[in-house]
């Protein structure tokens, strides 16, 4: 499934390692010399246009954050915002999730951020929901011991699937919200594709749901 | 919190033993002799006026339902219509769940259903929330392993509250849908307040959590 075929968007992210490290599996168990500090590491499946990641970031200065993105084309997007606004403590990978383990090592992360993931309806392709027990168990494999899956979507069918699949495989549910813009959650950073459809009504649904020991 | 403020649903309970059995107690570990079959005892703690425990027991004649209600005047209503319609499959106990262990003995129930429970949204009543851990502790402690506590109700703080508590007892949330009257789910059986306020137009929420044994 990795996109690799946009050599424009692998050029621009070869001019930038100070924004797209190189190599990041070389990387595992040395991110805090990537960031030059042993900040935490918080950790986006599915950057998209970057706009999450960064604002968290601004709002977050001893943080240190990692955005996955397939798509190398959308990555672009997140690239061309970070160069723009400078922020020290961003890097974005052009990862597939499934490789988790072979670019970060056990207790690396501290949190793990999903938003908006596709839903991917059908039950033939539970398996590609990034609340799947297959990737609960690669977040945990690079995750600290009671580290959190701090989840967002307005799609309700995913989010009811991922509460069964986060109950089932133990995990804790706090600060779940049934309708976050109608809650008094603070410091709510909204993704590009958050701030659209909330305008429009619909109802997004959060929760961060925490590993047990 | 027990009413004993209304002799004349006293009265009533005592003059139909055949729907509401005397000395609740004394038939701890017997449920089987006053329904006078093995089937699988169904607890609903908060009967109210007794709709939906009357049409899941007609729904359902292979099942034992036994309804909790703790106010005697509301409890007297659902006896009219237990009265009218002559299920054999149910019994009707003018008791407060924090007895439950005085009445059942440990594995004599398979199902808790708790329907539109009282919110309690003051952070100061929470302990009162059927969903408690306290309440959690009880029904656990008269229920078979993997017993189901089948939960709905259209107060969104209640069902947030509810899934974070019965995830930190470790129950596994399955069947969860966030908009009920919206799912595809057969045989939903109505109580009186959920017909006129999902008219309305409310949301309700709904889930089955399993203890894990």
């Amino acid at each position: 499934m990795r996109q690799r075929n946009k050599p424009w968007a692998e050029d621009m992210f070869a001019k930038n390692p100070q924004f797209v490290p190189t190599n990041p599996t070389d990387r595992k168990g040395n991110w805090k010399d990537v960031f030059d500090n042993s900040n935490p590491i918080h950790l986006e499946v599915g950057t998209g246009k970057g706009q999450f990641i960064i604002g968290m970031a601004r709002q977050n200065p001893d943080v240190n954050y990692v955005g996955l993105e397939l798509s190398s084309s959308v990555m672009v997007s997140a690239l061309e915002k970070l160069i723009e606004e400078d922020v020290p403590n961003v890097r974005l990978l052009n990862e597939n999730a499934q490789d988790l383990s072979t670019i970060f090592e056990e207790n690396e992360v501290s949190r793990v951020y999903l938003n908006f993931s596709d839903p991917w309806p059908k039950n033939r392709h539970e398996k590609r929901r990034l609340t799947n027990k297959t990737f609960l168990d690669l977040y945990r494999g690079v995750m600290k011991p009671n580290g959190e899956v701090h989840f967002k979507t307005d799609n309700q069918g995913l989010f009811e699937y991922s509460l069964h699949s986060f109950s089932l495989y133990g995990m804790i549910l706090n600060q779940v919200s049934l309708n976050l813009h109608q809650s008094n959650m603070e410091d709510n950073v909204m993704t590009e594709y958050e701030e659209k459809f909330s305008s429009k009504g619909s109802r997004i649904y959060r929760c961060e749901a925490q590993f047990r020991s």
